[in-house]
């Protein structure tokens, strides 16, 4: 169920053609910068020169619950979560409104929230109340692991047999930065103290028994790095696994998918060795305050796009990055050519002095 | 002629009110960055909170041709200049599709284009065909510098009395860079060797011509550099000239304006200096590869929203960014706050473990 296709990467025909089209448009070549890398990417994954634009760019919130809050690792009370796929589902989270500015939808999706579901759509993937703590416990069993990455791997079929275009996963769950540090720290095999960041505003004692829960998390999953089911089963949490599955299954479906904060990306550095290959169906939309965010994107030879010293989570970073996408999307495809606009194209002849 | 009264703040009472706001909207206090800053910013310029989305971005781009493109600066020949003036005119430039994208009009200016213009109305503010090769001569005269600068204020206020609720300036201009990277130069006391750059995309032998002529220019303008008029004249442009007097109009009429690339960014640093406060009335859209244009906006203090490595000028950069301006106003508009959505604001009350 936990075992991917092979993934095959975007079109590498369409991408040679995607960039001699840029040379072709009226300004001087690689003058658009990432713009121009961004637009070849995007004809590649679509398989089509000039790429289209975006029609149903599609934001999943992925909501659960994590254990750990229990060790007073977060600001902000567990009941929280909840509260806040209810706003997601009332349109009022930061989420919809920065969704509906770049011409995206939002669908929330109920993974492992310690409530009733607010729905049956919202729970129909509903994996479990919460996960372990995984200071202390696993955050999920083995089967749990493997109906979480199926759930999301799910989610993502129905998104693309639904037409949309370009995915986003995005994040909600009181105490997620947690699991996704300890995720992170043990995929690249760094030292809690150096990249444990602050999640949604933490305080000083608060940090420091953050660091300590990682480092217990950390010391339950050794022996675990190159076993990516094992290590969400232990050290992650069920909305995470299924963001993972979400993120590979984009690869699978040839759909881009723009990566959202720490959260994600650490389902991201998860699905990539679960599906190796499949970040080159990915781009980091943004880079958030988190310090581990940085490193996990590093380890992804992902370069982000913003970096507005966001750290909300929800898909947020990468709905205010969507835009620049669309752009470059617009560039290539409606752009004149040199030929079309009648401007001499001086890189081909001396210059006139 | 060029005396311009004294520039206010934006509101300080809006900008408190709107960052008071930011902290009710359901999501952890500053969790959205930079985002919750330009929200702020926008807020206090427009004297109202929440914030009006932007109804009419309008970009002005101002041609102008330099003679300095004699002395062999530029990988493109003059001709392209105006070439790209019917180009923006027939709506199949970068500039044009991408200020689509971000929901902004394009007007094109003829300044200085050395040609007739292209129709009237393009050309209803010529102030001279080209500007003088800097590295021999001045740009222009002292009358010409006066008429370019009102030009400028001239469209500001044709805009803003227009509707415009966002300004965007865009240079064109086949050498443009050459006489931006010397007013920079002049302004901050730099070497030319440390901060020229490729423009259009220059060879070494390009590069190395660039340079001494920019050398030339500024030892022509030595002594001039408490004297922003003068520098204008000097080593500047009839077009730079233009948007500097746009720059500083935008600020007196209390419009918020992006900047964009190097060659508007020269001519801010000038406009700041006409009319000293008028950089609180802007934003810096991007950072190009130009290192006199990172160089620029430090000395404004203004920190780039966005770096995707372009260098093509004509507002590009700016509309890039001009989503993301969007996002900001639609947050601060648009979001629930913790009483409308029941949600519990964790920051006041101690955590639930």
């Amino acid at each position: 169920m936990t075992a991917f296709p092979s993934i095959s990467a975007p079109d590498p025909e369409v991408a040679a053609a995607a960039r001699a089209r840029q040379d072709q448009l009226t300004k001087p070549p690689g003058s658009l910068g990432r713009l121009e890398d961004l637009s070849v990417w995007v004809a590649s994954c679509q398989g089509v020169c000039p790429p289209r634009q975006f029609d149903r760019p599609r934001v999943v919130v992925f909501a659960g619950d994590h254990g750990v809050t229990a060790a007073g690792v977060s600001a902000y009370p567990a009941e929280v979560t909840a509260q806040m796929v209810a706003n997601f589902d009332a349109g009022g989270a930061a989420i919809n409104v920065l969704a509906e500015a770049a011409g995206a939808s939002v669908r929330v999706v109920d993974i492992a929230v310690d409530a009733e579901p607010l729905s049956p759509s919202i729970g129909a993937h509903k994996v479990r109340r919460g996960s372990g703590n995984i200071a202390v416990e696993d955050a999920m069993s083995a089967d749990e692991a493997a109906a979480a990455i199926q759930a999301g791997r799910q989610i993502a079929d129905e998104e693309v047999d639904s037409g949309a275009d370009l995915l986003i996963a995005g994040d909600m769950g009181i105490g997620s930065t947690t699991a996704a540090t300890t995720l992170i720290a043990a995929l690249t095999g760094s030292e809690p103290v150096a990249i444990v960041g602050r999640g949604t505003g933490i305080d000083d004692a608060g940090w420091a028994r953050k660091t300590a829960a990682i480092r217990d998390a950390l010391y339950r999953a050794r022996g675990l790095s190159a076993d990516p089911v094992g290590l969400l089963r232990v050290c992650g949490g069920a909305d995470i696994a299924a963001m993972a599955g979400f993120c590979a299954q984009a690869a699978v479906r040839r759909t881009p998918l723009l990566l959202d904060g720490v959260v994600v990306t650490a389902a991201a550095l998860v699905a990539d060795r679960l599906a190796p290959g499949a970040r080159q169906w990915w781009q980091a939309a943004h880079r958030s305050t988190e310090p581990a965010h940085a490193l996990a994107l590093k380890q992804l030879e992902l370069e982000p796009l913003i970096d507005m010293r966001m750290r909300l989570g929800e898909g947020t970073g990468a709905a205010v990055a969507l835009p620049i996408v669309r752009a470059a999307v617009a560039a290539l495809a409606s752009m004149a050519t040199f030929d079309e606009a009648s401007v001499s194209n001086g890189q081909k002849q001396p210059t006139s002095s």
